[in-house]
């Protein structure tokens, strides 16, 4: 076991406040000496660093620190491309897998950016993120931003996007029917769900009521009136 | 798949905000019709709901759910074991696997209560946990807690069981230190694996400079030169 992976696995066990004195300490050796820690290490220790940051809410700093790791992912990925074969393929593939998620890692730099209100550097980040890479949390938090600066249309796919990978996403739909999306298209969407499953066909009458709501259909909004409100 | 593996699902994918909606209605409709979830579905709704709530930053409503939770949770286990082999052993041993876990609950209760600076609750809650299934970071906070409140003892043996599981848990070594326990003490605990791995030699001299800083030792602080300091 390498000072690595006991990083990592206090990193996992949740000891943020000694992932942090630990990684910072072992940041300043690779920075006085570049060959102590491979490109693969350095990255995995700025994550951690930056991870443990976050944690103590120090956002302008954690945005910077995961913006290092991402350059730092770069030198990385140039060094596989070069030597594809030099440590073997299998125990290259492993490595890659035990390495913090790139995605995850912009993820975090989208989260810092939004709580810091600087939401167009937030929808960058995120839109830096293939489309097919994109997880619902990551769709979510798109369309959220995009219809806070009005790209509607944007928003819009990106609600669309969350509720196909997750059809009973609420506040989605909400969000949908919000933007003026017509309330049958946006059941439809969920229809199969909500019939597949039993007591949930409440559901689609909520649908309705919030469909009436955001329409501006104030007196139909008595479809309210089902759920007690 | 049924509506909670749904929200489940939703909760591993980080999409709280339509975890919360969605396990708010789900708690309304047990509510009215209390035979609609069984005992270890609502344990779950609760926990789920709570996180969503936790996420949103509203502490003091999450530790009230976290504690519902918990109360499910009793009922659940009472259940359990008036039943024992109603549906199985296998299968409920499966289910128990999936259900989120109580000590997990109570970790987060703490942590709601910390940041409300309601201390000894918080102190209370990790006692309830048996010193046998405290994780690093149950005893990490235990031992913080521990020492604001004075019982440097008790803090004491939080940080050395730290330690005992994570070696390189500089905190936990600076917390220890703080509490006037021998340099030479914590450094033969965390020997072993300095000398098992390369280039963090430096490491006894970081413990050596932190045990005089705390020990009043000015003049012995020179050992910060090392450093650079």
């Amino acid at each position: 076991m390498n000072v690595i992976d006991h990083v990592r696995d206090m990193a996992a066990a949740g000891l943020h406040s000694n992932v942090r004195i630990i990684s910072s300490l072992l940041l300043t050796m690779s920075t006085n000496n570049p060959e102590l820690f491979s490109p693969s290490q350095k990255y995995q220790l700025l994550v951690y660093h930056a991870d443990a940051i976050f944690h103590d809410k120090e956002y302008r700093n954690a945005a910077c620190k995961y913006n290092m790791a991402l350059q730092q992912k770069k030198v990385l990925s140039k060094t596989t491309k070069v030597r594809p074969s030099s440590t073997g393929g299998t125990t290259s593939a492993l490595q890659a897998q035990n390495l913090p998620s790139e995605i995850e890692v912009k993820y975090k730099i989208a989260e810092c950016y939004t709580i810091l209100k600087l939401d167009k550097d937030a929808i960058s980040v995120l839109e830096g993120i293939p489309s097919r890479q994109r997880t619902p949390k990551i769709n979510m938090m798109l369309a959220n931003l995009y219809r806070k600066a009005g790209q509607e249309r944007s928003a819009v796919t990106s609600y669309k996007e969350v509720l196909r990978q997750c059809p009973l996403a609420l506040d989605a739909i909400i969000g949908l029917l919000s933007l003026s999306v017509k309330g049958a298209e946006v059941a439809s969407m969920t229809m199969d769900v909500i019939q597949s499953i039993p007591n949930l066909d409440w559901l689609s009458v909520w649908i309705k009521a919030h469909a009436f709501t955001h329409g501006g259909d104030n007196q139909r909004c008595g479809t309210w009136k089902h759920f007690g409100i």
